[in-house]
């Protein structure tokens, strides 16, 4: 539209109504992707399992780490420029907060891997693929990130040049380890699907091949927007004045 | 150092030091990346080949996608920070130069990989994988994103502010297509190095597993080196005088 509405949103900055329609498709199509996940292992794979069946304890994987390990580390990533008129204080305990659950979930996602390898008989042997390198480099990336952050943001925080100082970094290496991890499921999707899908074969790309493909694809274009939505100057989220507030006093937009 | 040095390079500013320093690994690992793919290939799946040996035919395929769609595209990107000193006009020739030799190696890696499928017995089914299905995504990201900058940017270049508008998304999509690139590449070492390292298993972590694990990781520092430098905003090239002069006037840093 090339005038403004006559509403209360009169004032609204055009870049925030781009934002809101980017944020609502990235969300789509986070959601899409774990569905997508879910539909492929209970579909093709046989669906979860315990320790008592290592091939569908396996299955936990794929699934824990795309919604962890992808979903919530990029949603963790968007809380600020998202819920822009909260408070900043609120934010950064939910950011370290949807990190502590996506870490949870890959730690539980990497059990099951180990122990689908480990019970398996033969066993399979653990970390020799390129998947495995990138994908645990990924996770230490994340944890070192978690503890750097946690101790120069949240508490007790260092001195305020100091943050400014490390929040370059921070950004860039919470997006390089968030990238790598998708990286790194792409490579165990097409893992999976060379091992998996052999009846017929992969190459002949059936119904269970396409999938692998499709969520391929939106894990790029879920990267591809978080990355986006998170680095584009003007959908910053700019300081409100309930930041600076002892108390947190109610905002004009609740 | 905490002080600077009493030479002609006082003023210069410590970020373009680190720069630098940062610029010299980047070549090193993308030199050291092309010279173990030459290795990964000649030691382990027997060198190169013409049409008459598909097997070999294909090896031309991660040797010319690492030098055109991954050295080549990423040291294209940098060319503006690199050679911050030379003149605009001669830096965007630069850039359309390199990224029309990438796409002239990255064609004929392509038309190798086809090759390879089409001419083996029997036929190797082609664009079945998600290697495939990304990769020629990003060719097609590098090419659209080709034709939109030579239009806007170079011959005959649109208006001022319309090239003001495109320039950020430019830059967004030239580096989404390169990180998409590397993302495909790591498929692909993952595919080769299943289907063609089977004595002993790619499991046993053979050298030749070792080596590609090793080109995978290089891959990513180079690629992780390129997005840094590229956009690190204290790294970003200043205009200098020449950029406007109608003649190229010899420059004091000659």
């Amino acid at each position: 539209m090339l005038f403004s509405l006559g509403s209360g949103k009169a004032n609204m900055d055009p870049a925030l109504i781009n934002f809101k329609v980017l944020y609502v498709l990235t969300q789509l199509c986070g959601l899409t992707m774990i569905v997508l996940v879910g539909t492929w292992i209970g579909q093709h794979f046989g669906g979860l399992g315990g320790t008592a069946n290592p091939k569908l304890e396996f299955n936990w994987h794929p699934l824990f780490m795309t919604i962890g390990f992808i979903y919530l580390y990029g949603n963790s990533i968007l809380i600020y420029r998202g819920f822009r008129t909260t408070r900043k204080k609120t934010l950064k305990l939910t950011h370290a907060g949807i990190h502590m659950a996506a870490f949870i979930l890959t730690v539980i996602a990497l059990k099951t891997v180990f122990d689908s390898h480990n019970l398996a008989s033969p066993p399979i042997p653990n970390m020799y693929s390129l998947h495995s390198w990138l994908g645990l480099s990924a996770v230490i990336v994340f944890s070192l990130q978690y503890v750097a952050g946690f101790v120069a943001f949240l508490a007790p925080g260092l001195r305020e040049n100091y943050r400014i100082a490390m929040m370059p970094l921070h950004i860039y290496f919470g997006l390089f380890g968030f990238v790598l991890a998708i990286a790194s499921a792409l490579m165990g999707l097409t893992e999976k699907a060379i091992f998996a899908i052999t009846n017929p074969a992969y190459s002949t790309l059936p119904p269970a091949g396409v999938l692998a493909n499709v969520i391929g694809v939106l894990y790029v274009v879920f990267g591809a927007l978080v990355v986006y939505l998170a680095t584009e100057p003007s959908y910053k989220r700019k300081p409100i004045p309930e930041d600076t507030a002892l108390l947190n006093s109610s905002s004009a937009n609740e």
